[in-house]
């Protein structure tokens, strides 16, 4: 008999934007308010850096030639490319990341979800509470959930983030195996200080925790002395995964490219107690289960790295970070509890008026025609709150900006 | 603590594949004997069809302006590459597919392995002997396999295909939940007919069971009533998904670009009985841990599909059979025993002489310096056979077949 894995059953039946891309749709559809403008896409706007489609272009071409022809890449990545993050993205910042301990992938979501693969079903989950919701749902399907009761895993710590922690959860009182930290965070723009990172990184060290640290939004960091990355935490590479991606740097959303770090220093244990490097089992992973990111895609990450692919980069990020300031600026402006759009695209608001998120979704798309994403999507702690992000282009944010202000 | 998942401990610390380019690398390395020439490959040689490279130039520069600019795209791929592939795979050889059954993958291999996220870990999983080794690698890290004994895992059932049986395995005596078939098959290169198939069709139906029809290498299919589709057979929509690649067609080992098929009438169960359809599933999983295969490879598979596309994969193809047929027609004409080589781009042989698998390996290596892949790498039954491939160029397969008639 065809037996199916019993966790999805356990899974709420819709991924949350996928519920919202439907209300919508709906909303597209019907044509009667004003056109839509979305404040709610974790997508950015595009267009790709010129640099990195030059260079897509030309390796088309490679392949479309005897010579240049590249079959099967390595699945770990090219070798081009892994030497380039890891001096420009690491040893340049006075981080020491080999080249072996960095793996490409076709983007961060299919990196978390399969990082699951290789770690005991048995691990204790740590999430923030507001958080994105692939930490948990990945988690449900790889049988870390347990039960579901008033919306929440009982096998999973939901760490509250808010405004009286200043989105900095305290430490859990239990002690958990796995902490999924997001900084920049997504949903909540809030990013975490050195101490505060470094709190989390001797709580892993003390009880042999992994941290899978998302760091897919660190090119928005512009604050001095916010780090960008984990490893800049003494000790870190013998507990964090980090994961980075570069749809939210060079537009490559559609494109597909990102990449994992897994230091050699991180251990796991087997349950008899044997040790092996994590390093090790997610190289068997990959050579079993995939087959290498585009070459395509990979000539196009490598370019970003050129001197005109930095300052493309930059201007994107620029650009998306001041139309996060500028919405951050309104609902500050209008009273409204705010965190994010500062060295992050996206914008956390609540309202003063107790009205809950997905009210305030409604009215914003209803008199404004602009969507945002409600809060509770997130997490219990989301209540009230809406989600908007500066990915959209400077004259849609601009529009909706306006249109919000009578509202808000 | 890091508790890892225990089941890597099962698995053989390296991949046949890996292993085998180890070997060739130190060979490459010493320059002592003749240039290497590659006929182990399972890569083909390109470059990929010239339709598909300048529908790839385009996708980039679409993406390259605000107005094209693609972001994350359906993580069921876009609906051009799903109606194409439901009309010209399938509505036009008389398969009622439709496109909302097609799933677009970054290939067969990652569909292939995380296939297994959707499915218990109490499914009974068959197998042929010789297999694609992934088929139990990807079993065992999921916990499928059981426990390693003489190099077969014992929840495991291993069909046993060969000369004896025409490489048509007889149905198992117990009753297995999940059964892979590839045909034409990788590594024997031989084909089922339309019997054959409905065997397992019918055993499927019987059972409840699952067959996973790896359908890779379909376009290499002359022989007319030869099936390219599994749901050539009556009832294999209840039963069967079907994998297939466009790496073997259009080149696209480097582009990464494929599809699954999982028809609705596929009902799996969960351990209280409830039904729930495999596609529900597959699309679950897909939109929780991926997010679309490249737009770029994407629109280059499309053009697969275009007058010009489809000539150039059929030259490409005619091309790698007619290499396959001249290295059977070597074998055969020595003595060995052969099979593939028609319909197939793969090579089975086996030596009068009683060399090993290695043996033979060893000796095409040193003497002509042509590599091969060991069939016991592929199981038990493979031992004495080697895998050749007709994916290299023709100079290359030609001055191979020079160098080894002396030897063989």
């Amino acid at each position: 008999m065809i037996r199916v894995n019993d966790n999805f059953q356990e899974l709420p039946a819709v991924y949350l934007f996928t519920q919202i891309s439907r209300i919508l749709a709906q909303y597209k559809e019907k044509n009667e308010g004003l056109p839509l403008i979305r404040m709610d896409i974790g997508d950015i706007s595009g267009p790709i850096p010129s640099s990195a489609a030059h260079a897509m272009k030309e390796a088309v071409e490679e392949l479309a030639t005897k010579e240049g022809f590249k079959g099967y890449g390595p699945e770990q990545g090219y070798q081009f490319l892994r030497d380039l993050i890891a001096v420009k993205d690491y040893q340049q910042r006075g981080i020491e990341i080999d080249p072996t301990e960095i793996f490409i992938g076709d983007g961060a979501k299919c990196d978390l979800g399969n990082l699951g693969d290789i770690l005991s079903k048995e691990c204790k989950v740590a999430v923030m509470d507001p958080t994105y919701p692939a930490y948990i749902d990945d988690n449900v399907i790889d049988g870390r959930e347990g039960k579901l009761k008033d919306g929440k895993y009982n096998r999973i710590t939901y760490l509250k983030s808010n405004f009286e922690n200043n989105f900095s959860p305290d430490l859990p009182t239990d002690v958990v195996d796995m902490i999924y930290i997001c900084s920049p965070n997504n949903p909540t723009g809030a990013v975490m200080n050195y101490t505060e990172l470094k709190k989390w990184v001797d709580y892993a060290r003390k009880h042999k925790s992994l941290i899978i640290f998302d760091s897919a939004y660190e090119a928005y960091v512009r604050t001095p002395h916010i780090p960008r990355s984990i490893y800049e935490i003494p000790g870190a590479k013998e507990v964090a995964i980090e994961i980075r991606s570069f749809s939210k740097t060079g537009g490559f959303t559609g494109v597909r490219c990102g990449y994992t770090v897994i230091p050699k220093e991180i251990v796991g244990y087997y349950q008899d107690g044997q040790p092996v490097t994590l390093n090790a089992l997610w190289s068997r992973r990959q050579t079993t289960k995939f087959n290498g990111a585009s070459y395509i895609s990979q000539k196009g990450a490598a370019a970003l790295y050129s001197e005109k692919g930095v300052k493309e980069v930059r201007e994107m990020t620029d650009r998306i970070l001041s139309n996060a300031t500028n919405l951050r600026n309104l609902f500050e402006k209008a009273g409204w509890k705010v965190t994010g759009g500062i060295d992050s695209p996206y914008v956390w608001a609540k309202n003063p008026y107790g009205w809950s998120s997905r009210e305030t979704f409604d009215k914003l798309l209803s008199e404004c025609g602009v969507s945002t994403t409600p809060g509770a999507g997130f997490g219990e702690e989301g209540e009230g709150y809406i989600r908007l992000t500066g990915f959209n282009s400077k004259e849609n944010t601009d529009a909706a900006i306006k249109r919000m202000e009578k509202v808000v």
